[in-house]
């Protein structure tokens, strides 16, 4: 099956003939006819966001992929996204250095950041005050029926690594100007997009040469027992993926599982369990717990891509300290003593605040105190 | 006795006859015949720096003060300081913002931000950046023959909180074209500077509106006892000041105990003993611990200076995650909690670093990516 | 109103005729009557729990206080305890050492450790493999209608400290056979009864020489904000006491409050407010909170208590490190090293273990391995 | 060669003619000569320790061991040994449970308990009072020239773990009345001991059935960079093995390197480096840093030997909260996160201490306080 481009507002009409592929051997394919819809679609995306040409833009996508069709848990393959284009963008020929934006999952959607935090504004006055130049940015929509698809490629939940690298990021390179070099391309994220950008960076230093992640989760473990958490008689007696989800910590952990300890032979949740609890008594698997903590974790990591971790342009991450789940302080603690360790050069901050909070995208928030200046001193422009 | 303005360069002429006072009501006085000299000597100063008028200006002075007539250690009343004057200072009529900056004591002089560590460029750079708009630094040398003055009123060391109130500023905005309140007058230190910088914004927050801490020392206590680490057989047989700086750490020490339980009736050191070590068993004296605890750590100020801390525009700190001295992060960790506590708006960051990398001053040092961004968010320009 | 001394089970008759004190001047007092009532009850209590003379006891109190008849909140001066009499007791006329036990106020009840955890057993178990001698262990009531006491004098819930020191402990001396010295007395407890075991040995070493709190609770502050717990526009809209306690956080801090910043003339919760949560905003009042953390915090009494605690002849707590409340932990590990700081010997263990494992009261629990050796060592028998 | 049994005061004598095995299969052999020459030291022993067959004994021994004749940096393999016989052993024919002890490789000697520690009133005091049933307590010096073993077998130094399991242990059950089995059997030891504890625990447990450690080194990593310590430079000029040893810190980690990532074809060290400065830059070699990780460090085996570390009877290590260095702490306490990760039951309690206080031998030490309850728990007797 081909890929479908199209813009979100016209999904009827887009969704119709997109069958003869152009572009070959990059996964990614347009038809003329494609590309046409494209710029309506841009259009009518600057309609909706943006009065004229010297502002910036929010162009709405989506984009048929063909990484779910061996996932098990029912991964719509037409996946979303959002394009920011800087000021002038449309007026000038230039080139741009493009970063690429997971947002957490428990947001309302992957675009929150636009509808509710007020991203496009925080962009433009980071441009206009000279905090970081003219760039792209993409927001992409990475969840599961579950929740988070943890950034990896999978039996049970689909290949989320090949999408964003054999797919998305060929398409944008080959729709919009960009500087499509990894000095010029950067990957973020918050919170589980946060991990997935520092996973994706760790992997893959040739797509992306910059990475930050603000307040990631996964990184280590912290002080609790990982297999304290999730409601495992839930989970063992589910007969449907839905009877998880009435458990919110099982939910999440479920989508741990699926994505770094899967059987795709064992529905319906497609996951080997790292511990079971039999009348009110936990009991761990050691051999299947030493495999989730050594696919999941990102500390467990480090000693494998330590040289590709070197090799990056800047790495950076943060996080609040009054996260009232201290695990996630804890995890990031060991996970910067874990770099420098190996010897990964990078920074690390744990600042004054808590994630109820939202300290992101306000005014004085951390995309605009560190996430934007971090890109403005590492990529090329 | 009246004050004396001099360039360092031209001290024996300067010295001379400073006596008829022009202005009034401040403390600080001058003559017109002092006003030629600072003008010479700010020449003098550009042609040791400055090739021309629109590049900055590194000036050099000596302050004769007052407030040291009481010291029992021997405390030069002729205290130094260095302004840097923004690049198109002398060619405009402009007033700037001040920030106020104290050296750590372990530098080898005051002057070795500019004199080593390049911190014109640094200045420079920032500006021609757009990181932060025009705006004057001051450097000053606060140190006593032991080092560290603590920034406060003591009948051993003299009164270093008044003479940086009372005369320093009052001066720096009498002979310079400086935005005089509150509002655009910040206040930054290193280490033990940067203990100052705080104790001073939380007593004069009508004096200095913002403030910013470099790893500051001397917030709360650590992990270890803190009578444990002076050696007090040494300092309880000293017959001389000078016997005690054998030692590292007892003179260090020394210098607290002057500045937060002084006894100036207690040759030669000038101390109250918060405890003594007899025969190798070390003897804690709670009630000059407690009263030590409570004139020096910053936390122990919070709940009095609470209200001047939330009225402040701006306040922030930070420190390196590595400090081979953990007393150091412990206890910002805990002022930063302490701070919360009392709900005071702050911001407080631990990075990714060690002490002896020296990570403000270079080109992606602190003072680049944090302290002059968070003036410029601060400051009224 | 004379003190009535009862057993539990036959409170219609004992409440009757208590009415001329034998003994005075000790605020405790009892008619032959009473005495004999007690011997009544006494042989009541060995017919439920004990089958001869040489096994244990428990015997049922109730305890008539004169110190609550300002409390606010309606407590009920009838107080309850139970003493375990050691094996031999009754047989012989040796006079033993007393602990006294503050059970957690989140148990069912104070008897709960005897009722549901087998505290019985322990010290019998503990007396027959000498890891303790034989001793008198108490345990009472100071439970108010909100929860816990704090165990202190306040105008709001009644004087729990004189209740305590001037009524309690002469009557235990009063009425067994009890080695009546603060060498021979030690007080422990659990949770907010360890909190309430140390602050009672701090402010009476001359009553209590030894103290051993199991996972103590108010040491110190968290990491998180103290203010941000309750629920303060529920606590400011409450119109009875009543309204308060549909939320657990609330009801504890409430206590909290009336314990340490209490103001009787301020119905219905009868409190100072430290501060105030107006359309989602949370405003400290500095002073109030100022007071709070002076009265309420261990940590901030070690200064006034310093003499105090370096007169116990013993002086330890323990907690366990995965309690889920962080805060819990980081405020054990600050007040180590704050006695620590003033030169307080004493023993401060964190265990492996969580609350919700019981580790106390367990065969292996902290009590059989750590509290009971402690008093061994530290009691004279 | 064959194996020579004997006591220190007749070496000469002992070490001829021990040429005809008794028994077969162990590894460890014996004359009947030997068995005389046995008898004849342990008396001798007597003569020096104790007074009468109704009180312990220490026995000591010399053991010449095949296990270190592939050692590169010259260890001699008459290896020592001191053995404490409880009260009554003599008089009796009982069988004992044993504890094998690992000191700390920083004391004098692996003598230095019993020659200034006292360890032997400790022992008796023990057990006299019921905190231990009897049994035997046997330490042996595990030591290299260049300090510890870290209880491995390595190409560079020997194989020191086939010396303890298969020649010492059946040695001492050879040779003693003991109750030859796991569950009688404890290991024991203190700092780099504690390691080697925990570590010959974790690969025997068919050996070991029970653990303790007395703060333990080496069982992860703490915050500060492993490869920042040693001087790698005065190590890669080193010409001799003696060179190294100018430096304190040097010296221990070339150790740890000889054990753990050793080079048999590199001398004199014989290491792999895992990092290099090279004009006062440190570069990592992230592959060689990751051997030394996942070898080294006892956290890196606990997914490996979970199942080992399940079926011990007993795990306990406890660490002093004071530790000067940090890193010793913080690592313990990550440790003990990671066995429980991994469902290793275990007690593991940081208490208030510091190490030059040498909290474990003295009156109310942790080995009477803690580390010989846990073995009377544990051990069959």
């Amino acid at each position: 099956m081909a890929n479908r481009f199209c813009c979100e507002r016209r999904e009827a009409s887009c969704a119709a003939d997109a069958t003869t592929p152009t572009r070959r051997g990059s996964g990614i394919t347009g038809t003329p006819t494609q590309i046409a819809m494209i710029l309506t679609c841009l259009l009518a995306g600057l309609t909706v966001y943006a009065a004229g040409s010297t502002e910036s833009e929010i162009v709405s996508r989506e984009f048929q992929s063909k990484n779910f069709a061996n996932s098990k848990i029912g991964v719509n393959p037409l996946r979303k996204l959002l394009i920011y284009l800087p000021p002038g963008y449309t007026s000038s020929t230039k080139r741009y250095p493009v970063v690429y934006f997971f947002a957490s999952p428990f947001d309302s959607s992957f675009r929150a950041i636009f509808d509710q935090m007020g991203a496009r504004g925080v962009l433009d006055r980071a441009i206009a005050a000279g905090t970081i130049d003219r760039f792209i940015f993409v927001t992409v929509d990475m969840t599961t029926p579950l929740g988070c698809s943890w950034y990896v490629n999978s039996p049970a939940t689909g290949n989320w690594e090949d999408f964003m690298v054999q797919e998305l990021v060929p398409y944008i390179d080959a729709n919009f100007r960009t500087l499509a070099t990894r000095d010029s391309r950067g990957i973020a994220g918050h919170f589980m997009g946060g991990y997935g950008a520092i996973r994706l960076g760790m992997k893959y230093p040739q797509v992306f040469g910059s990475v930050y992640a603000l307040h990631p989760v996964g990184t280590g473990n912290g002080v609790k027992i990982l297999a304290s958490l999730p409601n495992f008689e839930l989970m063992e007696n589910a007969k449907t993926l839905g009877d998880i989800q009435k458990d919110g910590s099982s939910t999440i952990f479920t989508s741990i599982f699926e994505a770094h300890i899967p059987d795709p032979n064992n529905p319906p949740l497609y996951i080997e369990f790292p511990a079971h609890r039999v009348g009110g008594r936990l009991t761990i698997n050691a051999q299947v717990m030493d495999r989730l903590r050594s696919n999941f974790f990102l500390e467990s990591l480090v000693g494998q891509y330590a040289d590709n971790l070197k090799s990056l342009r800047g790495l950076k991450f943060d996080w609040a300290r009054s996260d009232l789940n201290w695990d996630h302080v804890y995890s990031n603690q060991a996970f910067t003593h874990k770099l420098n360790e190996y010897g990964v050069p990078h920074e690390a901050e744990e600042y004054n605040g808590s994630l109820d909070r939202e300290p992101n995208w306000g005014a004085d928030g951390r995309v605009t105190t560190d996430m934007l200046p971090f890109f403005k001193r590492r990529l090329v422009f």
